[in-house]
């Protein structure tokens, strides 16, 4: 293994990879990553067993140059990154000499690193051989931004850790839910799709998008296995195991009539709630009431320690009905962040009943919160 | 108490006074921020005991409107500080009702906190009758920049966690030393300066210059007294206990005289070292190994764990002699981030006597590390 390689592509390669790196993991070798030059580029992976990720460096020109012997070693990922992030140079050069010694040098400097046995990594099978559903990356990282803060973060529940993505008729349905709040999102897909029902981890779906960049006009294939996801895009390959069970079926939480609705700006709500809940001493329970009137609402909420917090704000009430429930300020506000619109429609059964926020003008997006008891 | 304020003011008030607010204190009155309202304006106090800090804000119609009763009540300082910072009006109205009770209102929005009895506030004797000694704002923040990181954090010494600034003969010289590394700093005082040599407690300096904003033409006040100094500025009193004892006298550990220096720039040495010392495994032992040569000086380190790095970087070396010599990178790059200049002269008498770092062309700023037996 010998090579040189521009630096800047491969501190790219070696961030991407990185964020499968768990720094718990009790398996040494996947502390690092693995390196694996072929005639056509360099290869790089790295797993914490949950999540793999693959990045692929061409040999072509404006990335690599003198690639002679093809090879493979494990360098520990803490080290890597940073010796790559902090040289100096546009060219690195790296060795595999001594067996598991690595050499990286430029002009001035030069490290040598103990590697591990590369036979020891773990085999991966990144093979893609069906069919895959093609979504844009926008859409996709859209879908997790609008639905995973409702999944669960508790391990009792295992299922509710993770995102529920369902396809039939070529429509692709996201559930996220903790059992006090649901968030729905609803695509049209492209051309024709086999019907699934998978379980995706939350928590790596968020680690997805942080390596989804922002070229939104390109796609991404998403290959799903019995056990696995595999998600294709750039020169990278995103793997997550897959949650086994039957998610529960929340089609009918979901109301079809509603005794009241509001129409308001999302951004204005938030902030009022966010403020109303100021006063909460523990941030978790923090429960606030709302009070609608026929043409505003008010938020209150009281800490008998502290204090209390009133606030009014003008809405549209389309109903003129008035009501009074109590909510998680945490749970409201999270669903008001995942409009992404300037108006939102909270529609209202009665003070016992969830609650629902969507899109005035889009019917794929909802978001449910269960109201809290406070009498 | 009952006063309009402008948002904007109140909470940069607010925001300064809340430095000296401690989360681990065990005195329930010192997590609150004092408000005072006398017929001049408003005063925000803020205290740890240890230091304390007072924003005076002047009754004048840019800043308070409405003023009637003068009062003061003690607010929980978390409280008060967000809800002023996510109040989206530009004027607040704050009212003191029923004893304790503190209405704070704007169009929309009420807040009723609980508030806390000022009586039971510690008398703070912000007084200053005797003359000051006068430094411009960057100057006194040069200073705390350019030794504090010298001063040690362990309590073992408790001399050592100072500064110690000795005035003699209308000159101010600051030394930090954790008795592996000192930094000294002189400073040539304007108008006549009684003699005085005092400890100021170093992390009490970081936290002042923090407030010091960079309106750097402007001065500061320092009062010194027997257990105490004040700084002041513009509406600001900073107030800090000094630490008891006599500072150790470090006057004999610079030498006068040097067998080898090296001139070099120590932004590109920091980086240098900086790369030398990632393969560490305990970043706090970090010890590096300079080769000097004729013309060029090789930095080189050792993990046997993990691997070896060395880098040769191009200096002037004017006596031409060689050395080998070992230090702790952490301390080196702390002193040569100290210098502030493009060029850095560091200066060696054999490798067992203290490294000195200074700039070439000026001599009030003297770094000093010890360096380390390596066999």
């Amino acid at each position: 293994m010998n090579f040189s390689i521009k630096k800047d592509i491969l501190l790219d390669g070696l961030l991407n990879v990185s964020r499968a790196l768990s720094t718990k993991n009790l398996i040494p070798i996947l502390s690092g990553i693995k390196f694996e030059l072929k005639k056509n580029g360099l290869y790089l992976t790295g797993s914490d067993n949950d999540i793999t990720i693959q990045s692929f460096i061409e040999n072509k020109k404006e990335n690599i140059s003198n690639l002679e012997n093809e090879g493979s070693i494990v360098i520990q990922g803490k080290y890597i990154v940073e010796i790559i992030r902090k040289l100096p140079d546009e060219i690195v050069n790296i060795e595999l000499i001594d067996g598991l010694k690595v050499l990286i040098y430029t002009k001035n400097a030069k490290f040598n690193l103990n590697g591990m046995d590369p036979t020891e990594y773990p085999k991966l099978d990144l093979q893609t051989n069906n069919k895959p559903i093609i979504l844009d990356k926008k859409i996709l990282k859209n879908i997790v931004n609008q639905t995973s803060f409702a999944a669960s973060n508790q391990e009792t529940r295992p299922l509710l850790t993770g995102i529920n993505f369902k396809i039939s008729n070529n429509k692709l349905e996201c559930i996220a839910t903790d059992s006090y709040r649901l968030a729905k999102k609803i695509i049209k897909l492209d051309g024709k799709n086999e019907d699934n029902n998978i379980i995706i981890p939350s928590r790596n779906l968020v680690e997805l998008t942080k390596i989804l960049l922002d070229n939104d006009d390109e796609k991404v294939e998403m290959y799903v296995f019995s056990n696995k996801i595999i998600f294709k895009f750039d020169n990278i390959i995103f793997q997550s195991r897959l949650l086994n069970g039957t998610y529960p079926d929340t089609s009918k939480l979901i109301p079809e009539e509603y005794s009241l609705s509001i129409i308001t700006n999302p951004y204005e709500l938030y902030d009022v709630i966010d403020r109303a809940s100021l006063l909460m001493s523990d941030r978790e329970k923090n429960i606030v009431n709302l009070d609608i009137n026929k043409n505003n609402v008010k938020i209150t909420s009281n800490s008998p320690e502290i204090g209390k917090v009133e606030e009014t704000m003008d809405v549209e009430n389309e109903n003129k009905e008035t009501l009074k429930i109590s909510f998680s300020a945490t749970y409201m506000m999270e669903a008001l962040r995942a409009i992404q619109s300037d108006r939102v429609k909270i529609l209202f059964n009665g003070d016992m009943k969830p609650i629902i926020l969507k899109n005035p003008d889009d019917d794929n997006l909802i978001q449910l919160i269960l109201p809290i008891r406070t009498y």
